[in-house]
């Protein structure tokens, strides 16, 4: 019999809504098979949580190093190929470090670290380590993102001249949204930024993943609207890419009313592409010479790349967990062939801390552009 | 540790796009446990799909006599609670049936069978077996669906009094659409009807289950756009209800460039709702002296009929695989309580075999409306 | 100094909305000026009327015979050209051939007359007199009906197969609905049919003017959901064609929520494609083996038909009465030229009376499928 | 008999595209007549233009001067009431000056003038004259704007906290453009700014016509991305407001494919708008404890500002020209009455140009945040 690769989790437990997102995404192609995890505070409650999830209670831990030990103790068979850290971001580099340190691979939520010195940190050590390293940005994920991104390459748009995004969520547009919210405006959990690093370095990824050019200046102002937080939620950012292109990222999580809003358009001399996240089925092509183009997951001119990262027949519509299962299905690819794949990896993660660091000292200082470090 | 519930399959090997969807679905939430099948036409090469599907090649089985002698032989923590079948229409039927005498709950796909004879001897052997059954509409999975239900059984919508359903696909404009709609167009495997098997049944299925109201009367014209087809591709049917409402079924397969157009609007006399299988997450509601209201799943306004059917919040697209899990998790908890749940009966498959007669008997005729069998 | 074109009016006086609307679609191009009218119920209000339109006072009479006899008595230099009748449906005939006989130019709102023989009369009419006649069917005027219209000509859709129609108001959900309302649904002013009359002949014009394939039997139920109204307010119909394509009409007056959703999908062969009134701007096409196309009005893959009705270049909404008004500026140039111009004639009135008591007998019987007389 | 107000106009001759949105939106309501003007470059070409529009030849005149002259020594009842302004930017000043001290009414194109010193030099004129004037922001005029400031106003949204505007169009992308381009990028006749002048004082404009609040400080960029223009073609704005709100314009007009795309996004601490210009018809409201809320023109829940707006019923769609013709109907109200009214006045005017003058100097220069002149 085929073995399934095996799965670990450092957070998650109940109530984390991503957690769930994950088990579910990296069980959704059968390849992947979730054995244990640090499921909650003590001992106990991560037992009860692992036998809620038909897992063997004895693999649920108490603490991410006793889950590194045990695991280690079992044999070969058993023992889980990767972890999964979905924690809140101030644990994600120690516990990287030492799922790596002890051979296993990784997948890590976004952002990275807390600072660019960790995640460069991170990086030599995977170098170091020759372990797959997964960065979850799942938005990379969704097929008709792949086929955008795949249209830029092939030249389609020309030369990419503008790009305009826009993240919006109003989940934070009141003082009390919740656990899942609170740690995401609190510097000892979050880092320096709340809203940026949490949607900010989304949009940040996802222009840099589609159009393969990374963003040199930012001018940038970040806002905190609700009274008592320490960290911002809002922020808007002036880009400049290095073939003097520029663009616009328009994020807030005080938008009332918005769910989920996170809308891409790219403008190239040649033509233009719009994708949003809610609508995620279609990519919407213009130009000046032609009619407008609506691009379906599934349908005639939809290239390979979208296809791949495809289940279902057009007009079925797949959605935020498939894009979410897209990235493990790669990852466990990876893990079994042992060569990175076409995933957010640890030098993205880099990236996007360098760009976190750029905005906020922007917003704070004076000077008009901050250059972002190489 | 707690058990899943074990699975079998009949039908759903290499290619064919729903067994796929079934297995996702049914793995989704983590309750259910794929374990054997039928999977080829010999034993062989149902073997090695078992062994592809990480399955023990030995419960890769010939034919479905097999299985259930194999599986009845095995210790009772090891043997499938239920099967789920979905081979071509002609063989359901007797697969049902030897599933259910043989002690095991089933999962049907639809149409039920190839005659409501069929359909009336399953329902009677289903209430004789205390066995679980469940036809696999899928449709009625959607939180949005189960939303518009409540809304109508709530009085929101007042009195319903026109329906208004648009079912169309192009994929059999032209004569050779492959191996998946070869058996759906040949009589002896789809039985007396082509479309309205096919995708007729699945507008009667929604409408019914939405509105609570039963389809009395039909005026149909099935039609047949490609040569050589013995089974219609098109059919528009008028509707009448019970209470003096009226409607109107548009389907389709030959509507050239359509994906999987499913829309269905229900107007009563206080409010009327819209909903889109293509957009999903929205239920629009309109009214004579309201704005239009965008109820969105996860969202406020949506009832607890959705949020029980639902995963994500509102902005993370869910489709059409959730919905199709939203059965699987309520046929297994079903399996569990040995009561029946809020899925598609058996008794609602005599009622779309009966829908099916009724239109193919007023197309052939001459006769304005044909009344259908209580 | 160029003349315009002198209009006079019968009907349309204070508070009728599609009165209002035919003068501003007369007047948008300058072609046209208004100088007399019948525009209320004795000489005192007319001439009121007239005052607040800035015409003449002494051009607005007490009724239509005086109207003609006194314009047949001013000098030629000042004598309306045309008539527009925008009257309830019951004094169309009798007021069309009295204008048509005193040697005016007309253009006559739909429904033609109240009956097919009037229709027939006034066609036969219409030709002795030499004189030109629009039919009013607004919708035809829509730039992209027109590239809709060019497109299947063209042979883009290939052979037209099915027609799916929808047209559905909310407007006479509940019993009083108003003026307006109450003589579209009294027999003495709007004659056989209700609903059918008011939208059901848009439906019916559209069909044939877009596909130019004229509809040869049909299907229908017609149903009055208010009570106490004599005529329906609501009906189905299903379509056979000439060349084997079928069709569905779906119209509606009482469905709740609805403002004006009149939606034409057309599905040949090749592709197919939908017009949506309240989003005119865009003609959807659809294939099996493309992405889907949006044509946009005033945009590259637009032809010259939309071009030649068309004011604004793309992306500057023009409405519904930029429609009425390229009617209307066809007629002028008919007027001009004494040449027929490319907007619905007196035989699309005939067929759409032909229609009419066709679907009223169908519904009203028990044959299955009626015969429209050619 | 009533007497039309009497127009003449300054630009708008043959091919002008907003010349001839000018004379449709005057004539729209029939309160306006069109009597003279300069309508092209020489005395026959303006008087050969004139007669095209059924004008009096002798009222076509070879400059504003002589129009000025030769309308003052018409009698008093002939004499225009005001004259449209629709030349390129850099002759706005002169002729509004000279109208306005000749003692006519003045309707102007934007932007106002070609610095905010001569902005304000008019802004004193009409001060000291007693002038009706107008600023011809169009969108302004939209009956869903209306009805978003009234929101605004009645405290619907609560405090006002994030704008987000968008203007895109794609028509500069390449080199040669057409001569309505032309001007646009030529410092001479557009100023000290190209795709901002143009399209970028539309957003401001309109963010403080709806909310009501003026923009306190701008950070900018401005950007020509095609070769030998002197002007920009494209600009992105961060903006301060006094209460502590902050904002995005993005605007281009090399956004590849984009036809006329505005959006306007604003965000208040208690509810959210949006509204398109190329779907005008919808107002969509958002919150973060109701469904969303589609307010639609002519609908219940649409108040009266939009009615007032308003000539058509819901469903039937108005567009761009109506827009246009609200401020013209408002207009001549004005110059009836004598009073100012509620459309863009001299004011904004000024507004803009400081506007203009901010984003500029901060694109231009080292500084992070430009303070507007108050």
């Amino acid at each position: 019999m085929k073995r399934k690769i095996r799965m670990g989790m450092v957070g998650g437990g109940p109530g984390a809504f991503i957690g769930a997102v994950h088990r579910i995404a990296a069980r959704m192609d059968g390849e992947i098979e979730l054995v244990s995890g640090v499921f909650g505070r003590d001992a106990a409650k991560s037992a009860q949580f692992a036998e809620e999830l038909y897992l063997d209670p004895a693999r649920g831990y108490a603490d991410y190093k006793t889950m590194i030990q045990r695991e280690l103790a079992m044999p070969e068979d058993k023992r889980i190929d990767f972890v999964t850290i979905c924690t809140p971001n101030f644990c994600h580099y120690e516990i990287a470090k030492a799922f790596l340190e002890a051979g296993f691979h990784v997948l890590c939520e976004k952002p990275l670290a807390m600072s660019s010195a960790e995640a460069s940190d991170l990086e030599a050590l995977v170098k170091r380590s020759g372990k797959m390293f997964c960065l979850m940005h799942n938005y990379t994920g969704f097929p008709m993102v792949r086929q955008a991104r795949q249209l830029i390459r092939s030249g389609a748009l020309g030369t990419v001249r503008k790009v305009n995004v826009e993240y919006s969520l109003g989940w934070l547009a009141a003082p009390n949204a919740g656990k899942q919210a609170a740690w995401r405006v609190d510097p000892k959990q979050a880092g320096i930024s709340g809203c940026m690093a949490d949607i900010g370095t989304h949009a940040q990824n996802l222009i840099e993943f589609v159009t393969g050019m990374p963003i040199l200046e930012v001018s940038a102002e970040l806002a905190t609207f609700v009274e008592g937080r320490s960290l911002d939620d809002d922020g808007s950012v002036l880009l400049r890419f290095g073939n003097g292109a520029r663009g616009v990222i328009f994020a807030s999580e005080v938008a009332t009313g918005e769910e989920n809003n996170f809308i891409l358009k790219i403008y190239g001399d040649k033509a233009a592409l719009e994708w949003q996240e809610q609508d995620p089925e279609n990519l919407i092509i213009r130009s000046n010479d032609a009619p407008i183009q609506v691009l379906r997951r599934g349908w005639p001119g939809t290239g390979d790349e979208a296809a791949r990262n495809s289940r279902l027949p057009a007009g079925h519509p797949e959605g935020f967990i498939e894009a979410f299962a897209n990235i493990y299905k790669m990852f466990a690819e990876s893990i079994r062939s042992g060569k990175p794949g076409d995933y957010p990896s640890v030098a993205d993660g880099v990236a996007e801390m360098r760009f976190l660091e750029a905005i906020v000292a922007n917003s704070n200082g004076t000077e008009k552009w901050t250059r972002i470090a190489p």
